[in-house]
């Protein structure tokens, strides 16, 4: 069985420390959440520059440097709309640890990030959406297939597009938790690989909540096969999840000191 | 969907304290275990008294009308290999709140629990092994094929079979897990009830592990489909595991209060 991937999410635009930082080009906020990231047991960094329609491409380069040779060349995931951020972004990129994430196609309008991904030999995150949220998993099952199609008809390998169900938000749309859950088994079952943004599902609950919510969800996912994650590995308790699922699924040797390890 | 059944786990034998209040018919220590269970959540309480060879059937009675009588006849699940015992505890259990449970029978020497289920309308734990513990899936299957055609052609309804797939200790056989967790999964697709004594699987790991393990454990398994569970409902935050999977799975309602409801 493969190794789960965790994508560590804290290198976002949303966050208004680190909106600032890419603003001033200041490297200390980034790399302060990239150390503890990685300290915590991620295995790629997500570097989430918003839309950038303006000096996208530079940002996208600075992004990627500071990050790579601080942490050794660390892979990365280049998040953002902008296509020509991508490609500039992709062009300094080392690959010794690990190919480029493009985060993130849809079936939508942003289907041409299939082909970025196919030119360049990098990893697709493929959103099983177009416009809005799928009604079912009919529909989510008609956007992969566009997606998957698209990609090996590009010559991409499979594993390389990893499908993300699209995290809903239980508060508001708890009705849609299973088909989510569903989904990813469908995708395991076709031998595809998934990734999800699991703490979106917990949005708007207390603050209290929100830590248990997102690790028993998480628990789940990965029971029904799901590959990958995007989140905040420092988060309470998560790894310690991730961990224990490794244990029970058989990736990793239960030692009675594992959660250390 | 529905409701998850919790079977409180901790009036049983291998309890030092338990073992004596059977031996002297001491009411206290069996009634605070009851009355913990059920506050923390428990919907049957197990009375497991052993093997019980001698006075196996004055005791079950003693056992079940202390427990039904002093909490509104709480429904029971009736814990021997001591075919006698059991049905002196039918003959004075009162089912008004539910239908009482033979806890159990397998494919081998057990078998003829099943008849006792069927001629009493009573839920049968269906343990899916016969001698030892089963070599994989297709042994489980077999044993749990014969266990519901011998049910069903004495007239029980298959929801009264409660497919036990056997915990396994994850220190030691560690491989098993995930077969554990897919034989849930095949009951699930077959419309077959299924439970489980989650706690088994972490025993002989230390005890800071135990609660986190089982935690993960269960949740996983519930997400392959479990329809009950044997556990101690006051176990750390077990409770809290199965009503954040219930929200999930569209069982309980989300309210911002769901843990305390």
């Amino acid at each position: 069985m493969e190794k789960f991937i965790i994508l560590g999410e804290r290198i976002q635009i949303m966050s208004p420390e680190v909106k600032q930082a890419f603003i001033d080009r200041d490297p200390e906020p980034i790399l302060s959440r990239a150390k503890d990231q990685l300290a915590a047991g991620a295995h790629y960094l997500d570097l989430n520059i918003g839309p950038a329609s303006k000096n996208g491409e530079e940002l996208m380069v600075w992004g990627v440097k500071l990050l790579q040779e601080n942490f050794d060349n660390v892979p990365v995931a280049l998040d953002t709309v902008n296509a020509k951020a991508i490609e500039a972004g992709l062009a300094v990129y080392n690959r010794s640890k690990g190919k480029p994430i493009i985060n993130s196609a849809d079936a939508g309008d942003r289907i041409g990030m299939i082909d970025l991904a196919a030119d360049n030999d990098a990893i697709i995150i493929a959103l099983c959406c177009a416009a809005g949220v799928p009604k079912d998993n009919d529909e989510r099952m008609e956007y992969c297939q566009t997606m998957l199609e698209r990609g090996l008809s590009l010559g991409m390998e499979p594993e390389d597009l990893w499908f993300d169900p699209l995290t809903l938000v239980i508060k508001g749309m708890q009705e849609k938790q299973l088909e989510f859950l569903e989904f990813i088994r469908q995708l395991t079952d076709m031998g595809l690989n998934s990734t999800a943004g699991i703490s979106n599902a917990s949005n708007g609950m207390p603050d209290a909540l929100r830590p248990l919510v997102n690790r028993i969800l998480l628990a789940m996912a990965m029971e029904a096969g799901l590959s990958s994650v995007i989140l905040d590995p420092g988060a309470p308790e998560i790894m310690d999840v991730v961990r224990t699922v490794n244990v029970v699924l058989g990736r990793t040797l239960y030692a009675d000191s594992y959660l250390e390890l």
